[in-house]
């Protein structure tokens, strides 16, 4: 039921703006392991980039992966 | 009125892309404790996989499902 | 107002799935708090459990529960 | 504009059931500092109290708020 | 774009009470620094304070500024 | 498909205040990460900015990158 793909091989990351982009692609991920058919996802792309509720929803799926990402490493303070 | 299935033997993990899997696996048997009949479960999930709005707030329960996985591992720093 | 019922008596408890038992039934208290009137809660339990957008809301509510748990708990990890 | 009233002295509390009822409580306060009429927040409860997705929101603040509280007891460990 | 005032000088409160307090001005300082205009954001208000969906939102907002105030504060232990 | 700009150099930053400022840049980066055209962005702006549940939605969103970025300066405590 789970794809089999691979896509997160490592929370530690070098910089926080990788954080960011690695946030990025978990969230896209979880919505690809409910809705795995890829013509499906990108009609309903179309729309929800043009909602600001979902965009701002999707934000805030961003913001707590990046949180467990941050701590990982250590916030990257030294 | 709970089931008795035991479907989380452990938070400790190998691997983050488990933990990814693990964090969708328990967000989904939290739907499953709720509506606990199959049938209806199978219906509805054909609406809510093409609703962005769903798709976002299932991806929002993962990353928290996720951030305490994580936490549990250390964060697979070693 | 609240309920004087004592229906949590420790966060620590002997296992992972039993964490999860436990951030089930604390979300549910939540509910009782709110609406205290078991029939009409009864009569709204139907309509939820088969409104997908709500039962992801549910999940996300046990998220967070079951995070409290596991930190309570350190995660089970020994 | 803020209410001067003292809900709360202190966040140290003896059991894990206080926990949760000062979590209600701290979640129906942040609700009288917005809408600090109490004829308008009577007439309001009586519609929430029946609408589940608003339950199931209230249940998220309450879920929000024990974890704090929980921290602050360090679980009621010992 | 982003407003240059100054509303939050330190994240260390002498009490829970004044932490919840600051919890309030922070959420209310971020929906400022989103929607600028002072006499728009009184005519929202009237309409979001007898909405209780939004007045929940709002407590939930509440609760995780207050999360991380008590953190800083060590939640007030001694 | 992800940006290449550089936008969060670090996490670490000297007053509480420009955490804040911080906390509503990522929001906003998270946005611009989703809808990348930036017409279309300008025009979503105005309806979302005259919306409260929107607003209290990212207020939401802010308070989560605030609790991340306090985490990592620890709260600016000395």
């Amino acid at each position: 039921m789970q794809s089999s793909e691979i896509y997160l091989e490592s929370l530690i990351i070098a910089t926080p703006q990788e954080g960011r982009n690695l946030a990025i692609k978990l969230a896209r991920k979880s919505i690809v392991a409910i809705q795995t058919d890829p013509e499906i996802r990108k009609k309903l792309r179309v729309d929800y980039a043009q909602d600001t509720a979902q965009l701002i929803a999707s934000a805030q799926v961003i913001a707590i992966e990046f949180q467990t990402i941050a701590m990982a490493n250590n916030y990257w303070k030294s």
